[in-house]
C-alpha cells in the first residue's frame, strides 16, 4: 500500500476538542459519543495498560491459584486500584486449590525398530503424578473421540486423544469448545477403559512443538490417570506411527505434579460508589490467576489490565458514575472457578439486602483487537446494547451477539432479576496459538490492541452506567 | 479463558455437508450462503496461499519495479495462474522506473560536546544520492509540518520532519494518511527552503529502530534533495537534542541510490471467461511489486496470494462464473502506479468496444484478519453490497464503508458507467509496524488470517458475479 489517504479517511476520523467535558447527566447519543471519544483519547494517549501488564507478567510472573506469586499479584492489584482512586478496596477470601506442576514432564515414544522419539508434553492442570514420580509405560492407543473407548480395550495402554480443533469453524473459540472434551474428560474416559496414562493433543490450530496445558476434571469413582498435553507436531507424529503399526508403538511418560490441598487467597475488589443509584452495581473484571507456564499475558493478564485501565480512564476523564462500579480481579478461574462462584454467592446475599447487580462485564478472551461484545442477558438488555451500534461503530466494534459472557461472571446469571452479562470479544484468530502455553507472554501482546480493548471495556461500562435499567 | 464452549458456540457454527454443490444459476440468499461456506471450507482446508506466499517471499524475495526479481515474480505469477486453470493469461507491458537503493545509507548526529550517535536510516524511494555518493553535513532543523518551512530559513540545514502518526485515530490508515505529506512532499518543501538533505520520521506507531521506506515525489523546478526515512526512536532522540540546543546539533548523511531510467515489465493478467456475460468483466488483484527491504509479505504479497487463492478456490468448488473474471497482479504500485494506470487505459479501450468492467476488487492492506470491504462506487452498488451483510456476518465481516478501494484499481473509476470498486479491509492495527520495513516478511503473516482474507476476496468476487448489474 502506497498512497492510502483516500482509502482510509472515511473511518474513525472523529475529532473532538481536547478537554471537552460532556455532562454525565444527559444521555443523548451525541453526549455518549463525546464521552466515549474522551475515553479512547485518554487510553490511547496516556494508557497504562501495557506497562501494568509488563509488571504483572515480568515482575510478578505467572500466578497459578495457591502460588506465592498469586498472593503477590493480589497485593499489586489492590494497590493499583487504590492508586487509581477507588473509594474502597478489599480482598474477598476464597479457598483455592494448590496444585503444583512439579519439574518433571517427560515422555518418549519407542517404535518396534528401537527408535526413541522425545515428546513435548506438560501435565494437565490437576493431574496426578505418575506412580512414585516414576515412569509408566504401555502400548500407544490413538483415538479421536471419548466414546471410541466404549468399544475398545485400553487396558495397560497410554491413550492419545488426537482430535484437532476444527479449522473450518471461523471462530477459534468454537473450535476450542468442540475439542475441549478430550482435555476435560479424557483422563476419566481412559481410566474407565483401563488405560494407565493419557496424552491430549494440545488445543491449538498451530502445528508446532509447544504443549498447551489446561485443567482436567476427574470423574468420581474412576481411577485417576496421569494426564499430559502433547504438542500438535508430536501428536500428529504419534498418530502416523500408530496408523502404520497399531499396537507396536510403546509410550513412556513421567510427571511429578502434586496436590497440596487448598489455601486461602481471594478476589480483589475495588468499589467506586454511584452518585445517583449507589445500591445498583455494575461489575467489570478479569481473572488474576493464570497457568504456570508462560506469563498468562493474554489469559488473563489482559483482562486484569483492561479492568484497571477502565477504572483509570473513567477517573481521568472526570466521569461521575450514576451507579456503583465494581472492579474485580477474580481468583482461580483456570482450575476451579471458585473465585467466580464465591463472588456470585456474595452478590446473592447483597441482592437479598437490596444491593443489586444491574450488569457485569468480563474480559477473558485475550488482548487482541476488540470486535465487540457477547451477551448473556434478557432480550431487552440485548436490544438496548444493539441500539448502541452506531455510537460504537467508529471504534470498529461491530459484533453484538449472544453467548456466554465469561466464566467468572457466569454464576451471576442466577440472580433475580437477571443482570445483563457481557463479555469482551477480541479477535480470536491468534489466541489459541499462545493460550496456556509458554508463549503466552507480554511480548506477544500488542500495545495498541491492548489499549483498544481497555477503552472498549471502559466505554461499555460507561454506557451500561448511563443506560441500564 | 478456560471453559468457553458456551461463550463461543453462537458464532460461526454453520456446518455444511462436504461436497454439496449449490447451483450457480440460482441467486437466493441461501445458495449464496452455501457457496460462500464452500469457499471458506476449501481455503481453510486445502489453502495454498500461505505456501504461495512463502515461495514469493523466500524463493523470489522482494521485487521492486525494474528489478530482476520482479521479472521472476511475473513469470511465477503467470505460471501459478495457468496451473490454476485460467482460460488465457498474458503480460500487459508497462514501462516502469528502475531506481536502486544502493548499499550505503548512513547518518550520524554530532552534538556540541562531540558525542556522535549513529542513526538508523534508509533512502526514500526515488531519492537522489548524496553528491558523489559522499557525506553531506549541516545543522539539524526539526519541524512537524511542511508549511513550518515557509517562515524558517533552512539554508544549509538537514531537515527532520518529525510529526508522528496520530495515535488517537482508531484506524491506522487514517493516521498514515495524516502524516504522509512529510514523506511524499518533505524533500521538495525542504528544497524550496534551501536545505541540503531530508530525514522523515518513519510512518509507524511503533517506537523502534526500524526505518520504513516509501516513495517521495520531487516537485518540478525545485532542487532534488537526498531524503531518507529515519527510525522513530532516532527521530525522537534527534528532536529532544534539538529542543535542548537548537542549531547546535550537526547531522551528516550519505546515500548511494541511483536512478537507472525505465525498463519494460508488466501486469500479469489471467482470464476466466464468463458463461453468461463474457463481455462483462470483474477484476480481482493485488500488486506484485514491493519495496526492496523486507519481503513485501503483507505489502502486497498477501494481495498477490489472495488473488491467486481466490482463483484456485472458485475453481476447486466447481464454480461457473457468469461474467469474465480477471485476476491481475499489478506492477509498480509502490513508486509510480504505472501498472494501475496502464490497466485502466486498456480497460477504457475495451470499454469503448463493449467489453465492460462491472466491478473490481483489490487487496492491498495486508494479510491480517479481514473485517469487511471499503467501496468506491455509485450509491446503488454500495446499497447492494450492504444488503449482503447478513450473508457475510458468519465470517466476521462487518465493515461495508465508503472510501478508496485501492491504488491499482483506483483509475478505473473514470470509466462510464462507473464500475463498483471495492478494497479488502483487513484489521490494520499491526500493519504499519511492519509496512515498508525489513520486518515485512513471511514469518509475520499469520496463516489462518491470510486464508480468511483469501476466502473473503473469493466470496466477494462470487457475490459480485452473481448479483452485480
Amino acid at each position: 500500500m502506497h498512497l492510502v489517504k483516500i482509502a482510509f479517511l472515511t473511518l474513525g476520523m472523529i475529532s473532538i476538542e481536547a478537554g471537552f467535558q460532556a455532562s454525565a447527566q444527559t444521555s443523548s447519543p451525541s453526549s455518549d459519543s463525546l464521552l466515549i471519544r474522551q475515553v479512547f483519547n485518554e487510553v490511547l494517549s496516556h494508557g497504562e495498560a501495557h506497562e501494568n501488564l509488563r509488571v504483572l507478567c515480568k515482575d510478578i510472573g505467572h500466578r497459578l491459584s495457591g502460588s506465592p506469586s498469586a498472593d503477590r499479584a493480589m497485593v499489586w492489584g489492590q494497590q493499583r486500584m487504590n492508586s487509581y482512586g477507588v473509594d474502597t478496596s478489599y480482598i474477598m477470601p476464597v479457598e483455592v486449590p494448590a496444585w503444583t506442576r512439579g519439574d518433571v514432564a517427560e515422555a518418549q515414544a519407542l517404535t518396534a525398530d528401537g527408535t526413541a522419539m522425545d515428546l513435548h508434553i506438560t501435565a494437565l492442570g490437576g493431574s496426578v503424578p505418575t506412580p512414585h514420580d516414576g515412569w509408566i509405560e504401555g502400548p500407544l492407543l490413538v483415538v479421536r473421540h471419548l466414546d471410541a473407548l466404549d468399544t475398545l480395550d485400553a487396558r495397560g495402554n497410554i491413550v492419545l486423544f488426537n482430535r484437532p480443533m476444527d479449522p473450518l469453524l471461523i471462530n477459534t473459540g468454537a473450535a476450542y469448545g468442540g475439542a475441549f472434551d478430550q482435555r476435560g474428560g479424557g483422563a476419566s474416559a481412559a481410566g474407565e477403559a483401563g488405560a494407565i496414562g493419557v496424552l491430549v493433543r494440545s488445543l491449538t490450530h498451530a502445528l508446532d512443538t509447544l504443549p498447551h496445558t489446561g485443567s482436567l476434571r476427574y470423574q468420581e469413582g474412576v481411577d485417576k490417570l496421569p494426564a499430559a498435553a502433547i504438542s500438535t507436531v508430536d501428536a500428529t507424529s504419534l498418530a502416523r506411527l500408530h496408523r502404520k503399526a497399531p499396537g507396536a508403538v510403546q509410550v513412556k511418560m513421567r510427571l511429578n505434579s502434586e496436590d497440596l490441598g487448598t489455601v486461602e487467597q481471594g478476589n480483589v475488589v475495588g468499589e467506586w460508589r454511584g452518585s445517583e443509584f449507589p445500591d445498583e452495581i455494575i461489575t467489570l473484571g478479569g481473572h488474576l490467576d493464570s497457568w504456570d507456564i508462560g506469563e498468562g499475558a493474554h489469559d488473563d493478564g489482559s483482562g486484569v489490565v483492561h479492568t484497571l485501565e477502565a477504572l483509570r480512564a473513567l477517573k481521568a476523564i472526570g466521569y461521575t458514575p450514576r451507579r456503583t462500579l465494581r472492579f474485580v480481579l477474580f481468583i482461580n478461574e483456570e482450575n476451579g472457578n471458585r473465585g467466580g462462584k464465591r463472588y456470585a454467592a456474595v452478590a446473592a446475599e447483597e441482592h437479598a439486602s437490596g444491593f443489586r447487580h444491574v450488569a457485569a462485564m468480563e474480559s477473558d478472551a485475550g488482548g487482541f483487537v476488540p470486535r465487540g461484545v457477547r451477551m448473556d442477558a434478557p432480550d431487552d438488555g440485548v436490544a438496548m446494547v444493539r441500539g448502541w451500534a452506531e455510537t460504537l461503530e467508529p471504534y470498529n466494534l461491530h459484533f453484538f451477539g449472544r453467548g456466554g459472557a465469561g466464566v467468572d461472571i457466569g454464576p451471576l446469571k442466577n440472580l433475580e432479576p437477571r443482570p445483563l452479562l457481557m463479555g469482551l470479544v477480541p479477535d480470536g484468530q491468534r489466541y489459541f496459538d499462545l493460550h496456556h502455553s509458554s508463549q503466552d507472554i507480554w511480548e506477544n501482546v500488542h500495545k495498541r490492541e491492548l489499549e483498544l480493548g481497555a477503552a472498549t471495556c471502559a466505554s461499555m461500562i460507561l454506557m451500561l452506567d448511563r443506560h441500564a435499567e
